[in-house]
């Protein structure tokens, strides 16, 4: 076993080395990984070295979304065996805090998450993981799928945040990843009118084969009309804003219903967006927000093992791991029409 | 008996008329009224003739915090009787569309609310209204203090809606009529540390008094370090917006804590304001929202019957009824000073 | 237009009679009747004249799961017209209590509830009925599946109660048409487990048609120890009582998992039950009830619409109106062989 | 420093030995106990060598209700200073295991609970204890109002398990430590008719004095009928049951209201207990029970700073460390007129 990783080494440079094999203390497993997803953040960090307040400082190994095969156990470990597959949740966090205690866990201020300065990423070929955050993939579901779960768990939060059930109408703003893995999670939650809006139509056409009821393109129809006639004018149970711009935020209390809740998953813009917050009142909407997500894996993965929700339809990409420098650059220059690209390990 | 009724017949003009007196459909009781509060709605219909959609056409009777004394009551009513004081629950749902089944009647859309036109108030001798509308005060409360279940009532739904509870920080942004009640709520709730912020040190002091645990008048002190002074840096777990202007409203993200609930009371100005959502969602926090109350009046009554509130305080000036005109001018001309007016109408 | 309805005249004793047509009040709607299925508590009503407290008095008119077309509309029907598909929600509540007032309108203590006495129910031609509790089909659902939206509303009040969600496991204990429909329900809102356990080998068979991923035949094997082992002994999320036997009733806090969720549906026998607390308290488990339903059937149709749920495997025998007497003797005298039959009304 | 332990050494047999100074982790603190708390549970150990499945194995260590001073600091610890006074959590999880992740986490299975066998109790001089479960006490607060937060704990996780708030009216069944600690949490959760039931005066005395709406000699008076009379027939929001008695747990279906919860506290009996559920499911009530507590000790210690509860009223006897085997002695003869005995360490 040699152990490899792909390392940032500066804005839109990347090169692969050879690291340690990690050691493991008492409760962590060692995964050899398989498939590793590329997600918006990697990319970003790639491009700009920061996220808000996380700066990259030397060199630094981008991927958390990701899944591998269990070759070695620490002393400690009883659930999990060798050979098992799995799929990593990223954040380690500290199971003491007043948010971890109450079941927040998302919201610890001490977390350890994968790719997120200072602490590296899983674009490697072995990783030292602790074992209750490495959650077992039954036989029917691969790794691949397994390394989808991170952005679908997003995705699954947000309509948990909404409360989304059996009945319930949504609208979705944005349909890249982020909105594709929301429509899936919306629909396994039991909504029944899942409307998404976008601007590109490749985008739309990935929403309408994932199951969306309708999808309108922004950029040719009057989004406010068009939900207008659907809803017989009552607006929807709930809105979710994967897409992340101040024009898609302000639109949210124009689409929601009297008591519906707004899910804010898209990273608004640092800067300062305009809001009719009149509105929200006149309706006494909620506005909710995701931070990452919460006890999630495990529901997702059984959702995955049924049937109910099937990822596999998102992967547009996939690249070798030593080609993980041109993967980035692809990746960059073709956003339109990259869903998600994932990097096989091995 | 005679009835009478106060009409505003204009902008800033009021008169008093002779009226019918009420007929009693099967469950309506007919309530002599005892006091009627003035509330700000009231007062900007006079000043403005209209709030948001609703336009004021014609002569129109104001006034909707009220309680009085049931002197009469239809064939079909069972739960009261003659002689019995209550306070009016101003707005007579359909109990029949989603919204009312569900239990969130005050988001009915066939909601007819005294004194929101087209549907006059209650600024008159004689009313007569529906039997499981009007709420049987205990003994050693009064019909004045009934007056003020109305506005304590929306106090209390912020409170309901923030869900806050014993333990919990709380920050209320203004300290007016609607912040004070808001405050008597939360205190009632259980929260244990309420600061609250306005800029009239006169508003200030009656925080204090009715017990806000720290007040900071924001014309002197700078807010945000004052409120990370007192929590240690976490922010406060509700943040209360009661003062309805586009500064206190963008103040909100910056005083809540990681996964807190800010609530909305104050009328936003319809205008477009400006937030910063990435803060938000940095802190996975949730807005709500307060579209007047529901199910509500038999908790503040109980609240106040047991001493849990004392909402007596809250009254500065009162009036008689037959002098209506110079008590809407008084308020309007003095409005820093006027936390709450009540009419006697007999 | 002629009516007709089939009255109960004594203890297994049934004739069709002409009546009159009915008068519609401003908000009713007559509604040509097309289903009405056989309840077990019209069984009961017919075979004992009671059902606790409410007992049979005079000629009787059984029957509350329904749905027909409408053929006329009362002055003040504004969200139905003429031809319009509808099942009926068979509880008129009062809107005004605090039940109704607060969402939980089936404790409404003045609701009338079809077939249940004094209350006539609807094995009849032609129905006024207020047009609020007329749910309209769309086309792609027929009067035969709408007449079942009753009792699946209870199988998913049940689900609700327990609080059922997307990855949850479930046992369902009995498996007759509560039973089945709470698998249909438990199954749309996600169960991803759903262990069924009865002692009639076909009932069994329904239930893994219907999508039970487990089947227990508890007259041959170890309920507990088949439980313990697919659940690598933690027991289930949530477990559903359907059976209404003081055995079933007593299996449960030894199926449930530590924080989980018993759901009483069927209904215990009137006298007192052994059952063993300590285990509850040591597992910090709930126990919720069902009665009735509340604001289910809008949630029923999206879901039979959509295809989420397929309610017409449930039917196993259909009779002609004419032969009601004859339908409810083939009914009392195949319970096992019968999971639910309708009679058609034309 | 010098450390002692009081040891359970056979049933009803209690002695004084010295024991090592405990050695700290990183993120330990030590603490100089100052007061601990005799529990019913520590009593039942000693007359009984066990509960339940808990067997006392050897010479054990009783005690788990206490506070005292922090007199040194593991090399980690960060939010704790030496002098600070502690109240002490007694169940230390693991953080990890599904409860601990989704904040219940009263159920871990892998807690380590204090005098909960195999793990010893505090009745010590000094204990090394987590930073993270040692819960700072304000300057207005003492080590035996410190040591009370645990008991206290348990009636306030009951009081929230049945969702007690503001205006609710609540029985509770049992006047002992348990029930009356409940009355307070119940009181300071804004239950504004509070009846306690018990059949021994100078409980009911106690229960008066904590306030106590209402007391009902149960031995003098039907339960039912005066529970009926307070209520006007429709039973009270919350029916807790603290007294672990077949008789008052069977009394619960009668006394709730519709849709009411009752909450069981007193640990039933092990064997098997006869209840009508065919009540609870007419009135559609709900049953939840308490194991421990969890996310508790914050909100008690700020209710006690602000005044909202005052422990000190149950505290009726006081016994010095080094007289441990009498005040055992003392309270095991004296059950009835013991409420709490604390035990001075130093």
């Amino acid at each position: 076993m040699k152990n490899r990783a792909a390392y940032m080494t500066g804005l839109r440079k990347m090169e692969i080395r050879d690291i340690e094999m990690p050691k493991l203390k008492e409760k962590d497993v060692l995964v050899k990984l398989e498939y590793v997803g590329i997600c918006g953040s990697d990319v970003h960090y790639l491009e700009h070295g920061k996220i808000g307040d996380f700066v990259v400082d030397g060199d630094f190994i981008l991927g958390h979304e990701c899944a591998g095969t269990i070759v070695e156990l620490g002393s400690g470990v009883k659930s999990l065996k060798v050979g098992d597959k799995v799929a990593l949740e990223p954040g380690i966090t500290c199971g003491q805090c007043e948010f971890c205690k109450s079941g927040r866990y998302n919201l610890c201020p001490h977390v350890e998450f994968l790719a997120t300065p200072p602490y590296h990423g899983s674009m490697m070929k072995y990783i030292a993981f602790p074992e209750n955050m490495c959650f077992k993939l039954p036989d029917n579901i691969t790794t691949k799928e397994g390394a989808l779960v991170e952005p679908l768990s997003v995705g699954m939060h947000a309509a948990m945040q909404g409360g989304v059930k059996l009945g319930d109408s949504v609208v979705i703003l944005g349909a890249g990843t982020i909105g594709l893995v929301t429509l899936l999670a919306c629909k396994a939650f039991g909504a029944t009118d899942i409307t998404v809006v976008d601007v590109i139509p490749k985008r739309l056409e990935y929403a309408r084969k994932l199951g969306a009821t309708t999808v309108i393109n922004a950029a040719e129809a009057d989004v406010f009309a068009e939900v207008e006639k659907l809803t017989n004018k009552t607006g929807v149970d709930i809105v979710i804003e994967t897409a992340g711009t101040a024009r898609t935020i302000s639109q949210t209390p124009y689409l929601i219903k009297n008591g519906g809740t707004i899910v804010l998953v898209g990273m608004a813009p640092q800067d300062i967006i305009e809001f009719n917050f009149a509105k929200i009142m006149a309706k006494e909407a909620q506005i909710k927000s995701v931070f990452r997500y919460r006890n999630i894996y495990p529901i997702a993965i059984k959702a995955l093992a049924q049937g109910i929700i099937d990822i596999k339809g998102i992967v547009t990409h996939e690249f070798d791991f030593e080609e993980s420098a041109k993967a980035f650059d692809f990746v960059i220059n073709n956003k339109q029409d990259v869903v998600k690209a994932v990097i096989k390990i091995d």
